[in-house]
């Protein structure tokens, strides 16, 4: 049987740089929050080798803005949020775990302060709109909540700089890492950070004109001509090696930040007030029990892989693989792991229940080192 | 170039038939509240009617359900809907806009009463979840909000009835429309409805323990056999014959329940209390200015539909298209449309803007008058 397609329709919606990266041969979707993400055009593996080499056009329109504006914008961005947000300025992106009032995940996005009372919400694949807009009705908040028109492109790879200096301006050099400016393009000022779901470097631009999608793609990807400029896509292997984590794929609303490992970004002890404080200080108090870490095991190709598999240490079940892949740079097979405590040492001997049967393994800590590009 | 492939993930859910689909040999997905949603088996039209003349076996688990449970669940639930629920009783599935506060449509469920205090909302493709939990976090409700291990299946077609009756017994027959009732399965209560998102009649099994999916799948596909039984799913001709709306492609939360021809389950002149109501009251009194209705246009074949194709009279946009297809049954292509009240008179003689050019058609009233099978 062939793999199925996706069936298109107005509700996946399509985004303003669809018509170009059906045109360069995409070769796969998925769905992401109700919209069109590619995620493959040669093959992940070669996808990889370029990412690291080069540079690349992402169509990620599909991290979708929340916009929040109005007087208790603020506030409710710092409620949704365990991250003390107090220092964050005006022209920084924060990444910050949403949590719930039980202190389980709802999102993981990138907060853009635009302004003291207006930010974006760059987020992962839920609808945080609706959870935004029920606390603020509930609440009786004052502020306006929606889902403007911008469509991110992300322009990814060691070669990034140089390509987007050709085309916005050596200004753009000087934006540091998670933070952005307003540059200009055919005189409309375009949101540009330096950001990006890769390890290899770069910047997302945050159209907000859908009517100018196709004119910013073609000029970025004219000028990216002499960098060997491809289209790309998050890539799977490169964001498992880089500890990149993806909700509904690694972790879920039934996790708490501080299980996630991210617990850099929870404020516990100040002041600061956010859903789930209580429920996050009683599992600290407690003791944390499961966390990321590194897994990878041996075998000559990675399994297919669509559910979670069991973890094993002496046959009985100590964690769950939550996303794998071969690594073309290590030769091994790895993976991302909800490992218990029990088992969650650097170099604990453990086993893998894949599909096509056990493979021995070891656990280590995230990022996986990964040679160097010569 | 082929047409991409869903690339399927943890986070594009499997249900517990998914195994048996493909192995049934499901040619494409869509996905919908994040989980795998089958479009099509043979092709819409051989799978269009073979529904009309047998019955099929759907995987609607993507259909999932929000749990309301607890003291304020009834007052959550009428809060979140302008349908009067205060007359439904337990074991009956009210269809149900869910609105926001300025009346735009988040999504429309179908509502089961469960119990006085427990209802689930089996939802369209919107995270209804976290919108109710935002409600109730905001305002302190009590009330526990859940999405349950309930993975609908449903039977669809003429021939449901008889085959329900062999594997259910003789009293799924006496199951009223909409409503619902408990019946055992290998010792486990099941709750079924007559329900189903086709004109063809049915029933829908809210499966609540995902480790019985094959063997139910298994028993009526093995009872089906003498009626002709095959795997279908949600079929797009059949659905806009019988102007079945489909939530993120027929509308969305820029149309207000009045907008989308669903006046009769708002109550507006009653003392009930919903979010929106304010709203709704002044688009009544304002008055409707677009509404559904169906349009039909000439050609051969239905050019591929991705978008709104815009509807003109007279050279002036009046509609858009926003559900499109070939009937086979009425030999002609017809579509769900949003008219404008200067052209939504049944016999309007109007343009369809295709990406092939302009087809000449006209405006009729909803559902399309389709021929009974011979």
């Amino acid at each position: 049987m062939s793999a199925p397609i996706l069936a298109i329709s107005r509700r996946t919606r399509r985004t303003p740089y669809t018509d170009r990266i059906e045109a360069l041969g995409v070769k796969a979707y998925t769905v992401y929050n109700h919209m069109l993400l590619p995620t493959a055009f040669i093959s992940p593996e070669e996808d990889y080798w370029h990412l690291r080499q080069h540079v690349q056009l992402w169509d990620v329109a599909c991290e979708r803005q929340v916009e929040i504006n109005g007087p208790d914008a603020a506030r409710l961005v710092q409620l949704m949020t365990p991250r003390n947000l107090s220092k964050v300025v005006v022209g920084q992106c924060a990444y910050a775990p949403l949590v719930d009032e039980k202190g389980g995940m709802i999102n993981d996005p990138i907060i853009l302060k635009l302004a003291e009372d207006r930010y974006w919400l760059s987020i992962a694949d839920s609808d945080v709109l609706l959870w935004a807009r029920g606390l603020a009705v509930g609440m009786g908040l004052d502020v306006a909540i929606c889902e403007p028109d911008v469509s991110p492109l992300a322009v990814q790879g060691p070669k990034a700089d140089d390509l987007m200096a050709d085309v916005f301006g050596e200004d753009v050099r000087d934006i540091r890492f998670f933070r952005f400016k307003w540059l200009e393009f055919r005189g409309h000022p375009l949101l540009i950070a330096r950001s990006g779901w890769s390890k290899q470097g770069g910047f997302e631009i945050y159209l907000d004109r859908s009517d100018m999608g196709e004119d910013l793609w073609d000029t970025i990807w004219e000028a990216g001509a002499q960098y060997e400029i491809r289209p790309g896509c998050p890539n799977l292997i490169e964001r498992i090696e880089g500890a990149l984590l993806s909700y509904g794929n690694d972790f879920t609303n039934d996790h708490n930040p501080l299980e996630c490992g991210l617990g850099q970004y929870c404020d516990l002890d100040s002041e600061i007030d956010y859903l789930g404080k209580q429920a996050l200080l009683a599992a600290r108090d407690k003791g944390i029990t499961r966390q990321f870490r590194g897994v990878s095991f041996e075998g000559e190709h990675c399994p297919s892989w669509r559910q979670a598999w069991p973890v094993l240490k002496g046959g009985q079940k100590v964690g769950e693989v939550m996303s794998v892949c071969r690594s073309p740079a290590l030769d091994r097979n790895i993976a991302i792991a909800m490992m218990d405590k029990s088992a969650w040492e650097g170099g604990t001997e453990i086993e893998v229940e894949t599909p096509e049967g056990r493979r021995r393994g070891m656990v280590c800590d995230l990022p996986f080192k990964v040679p160097p590009m010569e």
